[in-house]
């Protein structure tokens, strides 16, 4: 069983959909404190000596393992930056699972910062996930800062599912992916911000290697007073694809910006971008509304279609 | 019969498809000065006395008439900024022709910065055509920076065709338009570069007005070793529509960043935006090619068809 109170399991639950010890190679981080870690015969998980985080190696030809590493913080004015690494070895199928979740009842701010470096050998297919999430009725904000790298060689392939649900009230998120040739990249990132929430997420993707291709769709909702910036860019330096889309719903007094940017430095890139930002139409609404559903209730079902 | 030489006369028809003195009013400047002038009952055109430039004042009302005002350059060295004032009144429906052409036949630089501003009365159709070419074989550059600056009044339409055909060294076009409600902004961009020209290309279009609308479509070919940035910002500040769109073909090692952004600050604007950039397709060219077309002759056709 688990060393963490009933708001951390709920957070993790959130975050990890975990109610226990998952299977497989695991880090649980609590407070800023290891609370469980388990490597396994092709995953292992050591403490960084030099700064806080941990070095996550994977050995070649791993298949169908996955690592689970998430954060919760309960406690009010803990601020952290943690560094993660994962090497994933050549001819890899892995399911890596990160994620934060903050819940801060208290007046002073919670932020925890998570470094993500992903070096990801030839062949290799990685799934991952990340959700952030915050809870908690202080007055002391919940902030999460991740920057997440990933350096793919030949023929890589990695997934990425980034999702930020709820209760995080500053976020600036950075990702950084560099593919060699034949590395594909897809991102699928959901945002939703409210209150005077503030959001801030840079993609900056560089399709170096011939038949690399990256596909980067980030669906974001602004309501309440928040505030979104949604920079993607994307390079495209040899025979490569790269598509980028920005899907936004805004609500109330919501505001989006949204910065696409594509660059072809090579005559064989091929780039695509679509952007639209808008409320919900209208007739959504009504025809929800005429099948018994309140205004609010018809709103909520279609934001959540939309960030599924 | 204008005061020209021959060069200017190519020029000038270049950059306003005029063969002599054009209908209307008209005021033609050549090498910093202005060599025919002709204001109408309903076009008044003055010089500024602070600045070089002129103030063309279109009454209220004025339908069906011209405003030519096509500048030309064939000295080399000359440099000029130039500010161009255009009051038009209420309930107009004109026809506004600017465009520079620069030949420069020696090894300085020639530049000319024209700094246009727009006054747009209530309900009026303005329709502005603006070329840019240049010529001449010197090593002098040949270099265009022209500002337009667009404040439309309620019910106001501008359809803005921007035009830089060939021969411009440098560019850096700033395109700034503010509108109130009901207005109605359409601009066609049409950028060519090569050699080792570049052009940046940036606008900033402010949705202020319930019911305004724009429609910026920006079409470029970047050949040989020319590098061109496009900058395509949308402000929606009420309930407004706005469309952007960036289409660029890349040959030869032409470079292209496209920087395209929309800011949704109103729930109630509808923005959207869509970029491509890439090489001209293989099967479009095979196509022409078994025509009977040579491999240039196929490209240039797919070219001029883009940029029609």
């Amino acid at each position: 069983m688990l060393k963490m109170d009933a708001v951390q399991k709920q957070l993790l639950q959130e975050v990890a959909e975990l109610h226990d010890i998952p299977e497989g190679a695991y880090n649980l981080r609590a407070n800023g404190e290891s609370v469980g870690r388990n490597s396994t015969a092709n995953i292992e998980i050591v403490s960084k000596t030099d700064v806080s985080g941990i070095d996550i190696k994977i050995k070649s030809g791993t298949k169908n393992e996955s690592v689970h590493i998430p954060v919760v913080l309960s406690e009010s004015g803990l601020k952290e930056t943690v560094y993660n690494d994962f090497y994933v070895g050549d001819d890899c199928d892995v399911l890596i699972v990160a994620g934060c979740g903050i819940d801060n009842c208290g007046n002073q701010d919670s932020e925890h910062d998570g470094v993500h470096r992903f070096f990801v050998g030839k062949n290799s297919k990685v799934r991952y996930v990340e959700k952030h999430y915050g809870s908690g009725d202080g007055t002391g904000k919940r902030v999460l800062n991740p920057v997440t790298e990933v350096y793919m060689e030949e023929n890589s392939t990695v997934d990425m599912e980034m999702v930020q649900i709820k209760g995080v009230d500053s976020t600036d998120r950075k990702t950084i992916a560099e593919l060699k040739a034949g590395a594909k990249l897809n991102v699928r990132e959901r945002l939703m911000t409210h209150g005077d929430q503030q959001a801030l997420s840079t993609y900056q993707v560089s399709l170096n290697g011939d038949g690399s291709a990256a596909d980067v769709v980030s669906r974001s909702v602004a309501r309440d007073n928040s505030y979104q910036k949604l920079d993607l860019c994307v390079n495209g330096n040899a025979a490569c694809t790269g598509h980028t889309e920005c899907d936004s719903i805004i609500m109330d007094n919501g505001r989006i910006l949204a910065v696409p940017s594509l660059e072809a430095n090579s005559v064989d890139a091929a780039l695509v971008h679509e952007a639209a930002i808008g409320k919900i139409a209208g007739e959504q609404l009504i025809k929800l509304m005429t099948l018994g559903l309140t205004e609010a209730e018809a709103e909520e079902q279609i934001i959540n279609g939309f960030l599924k």
